[in-house]
């Protein structure tokens, strides 16, 4: 018995023993299947390897190297420098890279019969030309191909007449002329000053005025900032310079022949008489040394003293000549050709390991109107250098969850064509796939601090990124780019954070964000915007962009086109690898509630007419507050989610994705159907302004002008109705599926 | 030594026992890791449940049930039926229901003063007038609320003139009449035969005639069989009866005052002289006795034979009455309101296991015009009692791995308003998640064998499914539905396969399919296409449409309707449950090639003119093997897809589901916003058909009519360039995404 109790005991203990192993064992075994690694902090690591990477001095030398010859769109030049940034992308290890073509309308002078505005006298003698050129800088004298100041898309012809200076050419510019000042435009010559708005809606504007021509001009006031020098001595515009551009307006159209598809070789175009948003009237920009030779002999009223700029000059509003000179007239000669021509975007791909899928763009344009020291090479440099950060972190195992597409973008100088018609080509997959698209056009245009303009769903990122980024400024050694971005440009009243600014348009994110309505931003180092007065940069779009320019007195230590590049990668890595999508709900919908707030202000001034018209935005409000909520709830959810459960994480992102693809409305705004963003789009009274709620902001505008207003109140009740129907359908997105 | 090593061995013996124990241990923890149950053998179990549970007694109980008393949308009655679908399907299981409310634009006769058409003598006495309601049917002489014959949203008025005959008021009609016979429409009203096409394109050719009035009538030579006796002998149309429908020209708007926004507290609403498709003037339909009153005057030129009717007189054209008449004319009195009216949708979900966010949609309208026996109600029916069946699987532990959402729709005969609404609110979600949507309108239409509407990509599964359902005809006892239907209906020509149709429109399905490309289908019972000539079925819109009509006419065993039920129900199920979408890629490349060579052959009939204005169809030829190489390797790679990687399906499925979304043009059809699928959609000139390419198809329709040949052929070139466009961009969704 005690031995058989003692066997049986021993068994037992063996059994024990045994079963204690296998239990280890099985539990081992449980826990050894390949473990959902801790994805989020090799992910980190990889993100730091891959900013640290990015140099300032290779940001130089892709500077020096891709403005040493203009690179006009659809020009020889142009295409070298796609192959030689496809063949390099390649070096650097995209998976994939192509040259993707289309052919569409650009517009050049006549080489052989140049541009230029005279004034004549009654024999129709020419007493005074317009330069026919800009003085070419030094040290580029002996390159060819620099087009010479123009207005791309200009109507050709020789209109004559007298001129009437209408300021910046704005609508309240000219409602002042036509209501206050009592001059009519009919049969004139208008000359606007450049700045404020859009050059395309200062000539869309002059064409509605009645006008046979318009002439832009470049003021010291807009265009030299006191006690700079000009260029090269300093960073100013000299008075021989002139700003070239585009005066369409395309709202959003793209290619003018083909709105709203392709330009393939299989694609249907309209003959140039119907393209969208070409001027009836011949357009051409001067510079203030021709523009003091136009204006100081004008006639007229004296106007009042925020129409004036600093020139030597009393700006009269003519119409024409003073008594001494009124038989002079003034005559364009403007012989430039749109033609039909092929332009080439680069588009390189990293395809995602987990969700190839899902897309994240880092676009922005190749082509200069001359060198583009600033626009856009300071941008395409830093995506130059992102890409062979990307390359080297692949060499060492990386690859990104999500796919990563960087482009270079031809033809953006030509109303957003590369870019606009890439994204017609791909409109099914970028709808269905794009996650976010960061923009990378020029990437300084001041040494003050940093600018952001973006989606409110991507502020949040864009703060941990910047405090993942030390200050390139040189007296704030040792902080980080979030810090002295916050001392420096405080979101003052809103709250105490750096200020993001709303994207509006003039650069290629337009077809992402307005039109599909992919979460979008862009990221540059700016001007102090409290002192510094002056319009964009002063040389922009003048041959006096150069790798110089930028060298002496933008960036001399490139540091801080290195902060823009690493706070444009930082944001597309995050984008990209991040299992759960770094978009922040909540912030949309402070956003919204602000926007709802200022509208709802801006309509105060009518109030009158809000009450006789029974105008509310009681539904609005309800809307934000119904999106607030859904908001919330949203991001409460999150931290509950099962991150190991790889279709509720997918569910999860995809909420988020399609979050901002819920703020478009397939009809569009209206008469602008490419223009389909309800909360972000330019007013129709200046492109590069982003409004919030454009639909109301518009109707509202247009009370001011309306002649029923019944009607006119109308249309601001139903814009109301509109983005108070859009914001609870975004906020429908953000509740639980099912 | 020997001890020692002996002990040695028997540690190492232990040792051994012990790890074969511990690796036993690991690898049963290993493997007993919840395993990848096999899925699709569980469903397809679940599947024969589902099917067998649904019972023709059911269906005949909820049929009857359903058709007791009127439910006109709009209606008390009407309500009380949504509120006693949502409590029924609440008590079968569903996870939610709930009645979703718009406020539309519906139209009614006025109570108090009856719509009627009279003939009146030269002093303004009526010498006849036709009937102000149809004879009511035994047993239901105590039902109030039964609505008189009328044309929905006809305008008001009191217009008198001479009548013209206009056939059945097609396009080819009118131009017979105005350039062949010489006869001018403009103060005319008009008479025209139900049939051939839908009533509110009759309507607009009548109104861009010039004619003021028009007047419908159901001759026996559309709405009889040959040899049938007329309602309750049998299922023809009684002389009394007439056809009720709406007449408006909505192009898939929804309701009329908020066309692209759903219908809610908050919406804007047009006026009335701004609504969408409502006609300029009155319409009234008539039965066959009261059309032989106003034919048999008439006077004019007798037309070809294939305008006359089956009714005892010449159908002369007119204008007006022969000469002993001569000084009678015709007037209309027409007092129907349109109003603003609250309309229910009955929303029900089956939340999905797996991935809650992709919807299939089994939805089918509730409202009739009457009692609605087959209209709709052999189709709601025939919902019920899938409900019933999937909450019966669900209580034994079935759910499906996406949510299914069950609707019954309001106010689709005033215009697909119900579902239109509803899918304008949910745009945004079902854009992102919609992978299916079946229609459920009526089950049957005629007794011969199934009819099956549906997008190419569904082609395969309702083999599928089919094959799964026994065939209810009673000839062809123990054959599959699949084989009876083979036999009745061969795809002759193309394949060897049961036929299937292109959708067209006229049934709820519209905004899903041609606004939102959703694949869709529907699913009745059809008569012998080739030899019952009639239009839809006799009694159609009329009072007869009764419980008893079905019983003793259309199925009598109920089997057919149960057949129906299980092929809506087979194919919501293995779309919802199915790990891999069974969409058929391979069947679009089919159907478009055969599209495409259509529309080219249908243009051959101008073959100068195609020579003379360059018109070619090489691109989309191009497009279509383009995309029939895209997705028979799509197809490829799906057989090797990995079907553990849950992201990978995930993957797969959306590149399926979103197949459909590539055809959809967010431009619209020409001045056809709403109309936006470039595939599908209702010819301009007929509602109901469904053409391929429609916009080539309108714009080759126009050819004939066009004053400028230029312009209109460069229309056609234009629109084969965007069907190229857009085969190409799908083809593009379906290879790999990166």
């Amino acid at each position: 018995m005690g031995t058989q109790k003692s066997r049986i005991f021993k068994w037992m203990s063996w059994f024990v023993v045994i079963a204690a192993f296998f239990l280890i064992g099985f539990i081992i075994g449980w826990f050894a299947r390949p473990p959902h690694t801790d994805h989020d902090a090799v992910s980190r690591s990889y993100l730091q390897e891959f900013l640290e990477e990015m140099q300032a001095e290779n940001i130089r030398q892709y500077l020096r190297k891709f403005t040493r010859l203009p690179h006009l769109a659809g020009t020889e030049q142009n295409l070298r420098l796609a192959q030689q940034i496809r063949d390099e992308w390649l070096q650097f290890g995209l998976d994939s890279v192509e040259i993707v073509p289309y052919d569409v309308l650009l517009s050049y002078p006549n080489k052989t019969n140049p541009n230029y505005i005279s004034i004549i006298d009654d024999r129709g003698n020419e007493v005074f030309n317009t330069s026919l050129s800009e003085p070419v800088p030094v040290g580029y004298e002996n390159i060819s191909n620099i087009v010479p100041p123009y207005n791309a898309f200009s109507a050709k012809g020789q209109p004559e007449g007298d001129l009437v200076y209408v300021n910046y050419g704005r609508t309240e510019d000219f409602f002042k002329l036509e209501r206050e000042m009592g001059i009519n435009c009919t049969g004139k010559i208008v000359i606007a000053r450049y700045g404020k708005i859009f050059r395309g809606n200062k000539v869309k504007n002059a064409v509605l005025s009645g006008a046979k021509g318009i002439i832009l001009f470049s003021d010291p006031a807009d265009y030299c900032a006191p006690g700079v020098k000009v260029y090269p001595d300093g960073w100013n515009l000299p008075g021989g310079g002139a700003q070239r551009g585009n005066v369409l307006n395309l709202n959003g159209a793209g290619d003018p022949l083909t709105p709203g598809y392709p330009a393939k070789e299989y694609t249907y175009r309209y003959s140039i008489d119907e393209g969208v948003g070409l001027p009836k009237i011949p357009v051409h920009p001067i510079g203030y040394n021709d523009a003091v030779n136009l204006l100081k002999n004008m006639g007229g009223e004296i106007p009042p003293n925020n129409w004036k700029g600093d020139l030597n000059v009393s700006y009269r509003i003519g119409p024409g000549f003073k008594a001494e000179f009124n038989t002079q007239k003034v005559r364009m000669n403007i012989h430039t050709n749109n033609q039909v021509t092929r332009i080439y975007n680069v588009i390189g791909k990293i395809r995602g390991a987990v969700e190839p899928d899902r897309y994240i763009i880092l676009g922005g344009h190749r082509d200069a109107w001359v060198f583009g020291g600033i626009d856009p090479v300071s941008g395409a440099a830093v995506v130059h250098e992102s890409v062979r950060s990307a390359g080297k972190l692949m060499a060492r195992g990386w690859r990104p969850r999500r796919t990563i597409i960087f482009a270079s973008w031809d033809a953006e100088e030509f109303g957003l064509l590369g870019s606009t018609e890439w994204a017609e080509e791909n409109a099914k997959l970028l709808q269905e796939r794009g996650v976010a698209y960061i923009n990378a056009d020029s990437a300084i245009e001041g040494t003050y601090t940093l600018r952001i303009d973006c989606t409110p769903s991507l502020h949040t990122l864009v703060y941990d990124v910047t405090k993942q980024i030390s200050s390139p400024e040189e007296e704030h050694e040792g902080i980080s780019l979030y810090e002295s971005w916050h001392k420096k440009d405080n979101w003052t009243g809103d709250r105490d954070a750096p200020r993001i600014s709303k994207l509006g348009s003039g650069s290629d994110f337009e077809a992402y964000f307005i039109r599909l309505g992919i979460a979008s931003g862009r990221a540059r180092y700016t001007k102090n915007r409290k002192t510094e007065k002056y319009s964009s940069y002063p040389v922009y779009h003048s041959v006096y962009e150069t790798f110089e320019l930028v060298e002496r007195f933008y960036d001399p230590t490139f540091r801080k086109l290195l902060a823009v590049a690493r706070v444009r990668g930082g944001l597309i890595f995050k984008l990209a690898d991040s299992q759960l999508l770094p978009l922040d709900c909540n912030e949309y919908a402070l956003s919204l509630s602000k926007y709802a707030h200022s509208i709802f202000q801006l309509a105060q001034k009518h109030q009158a007419d809000l009450f006789k018209y029974q105008v509310s935005f009681d539904s609005l409000f309800s809307a934000v507050d119904n999106f607030t909520a859904a908001a919330k709830d949203f991001h409460e959810r999150l931290k509950h989610l099962d991150m190991t459960n790889s279709v509720e994480v997918r569910m999860a992102n995809d909420q988020m994705m399609y979050l901002e693809r819920a703020f478009v409305d397939p009809l569009g705004l209206p008469g602008r159907p490419f223009y389909r963003h309800i909360i972000f789009a330019p007013s129709s009274h200046n492109k590069y302004a982003g409004e919030s709620f454009p639909g109301i902001y518009d109707a509202m505008f247009d009370i001011e002008n309306a002649k029923d207003p019944i009607s006119a109140w109308e249309e601001v009740k139903r814009q109301i109705s509109i983005a108070a129907f859009t914001v609870h359908a975004a906020a429908m997105t953000l509740t639980p599926p099912a």
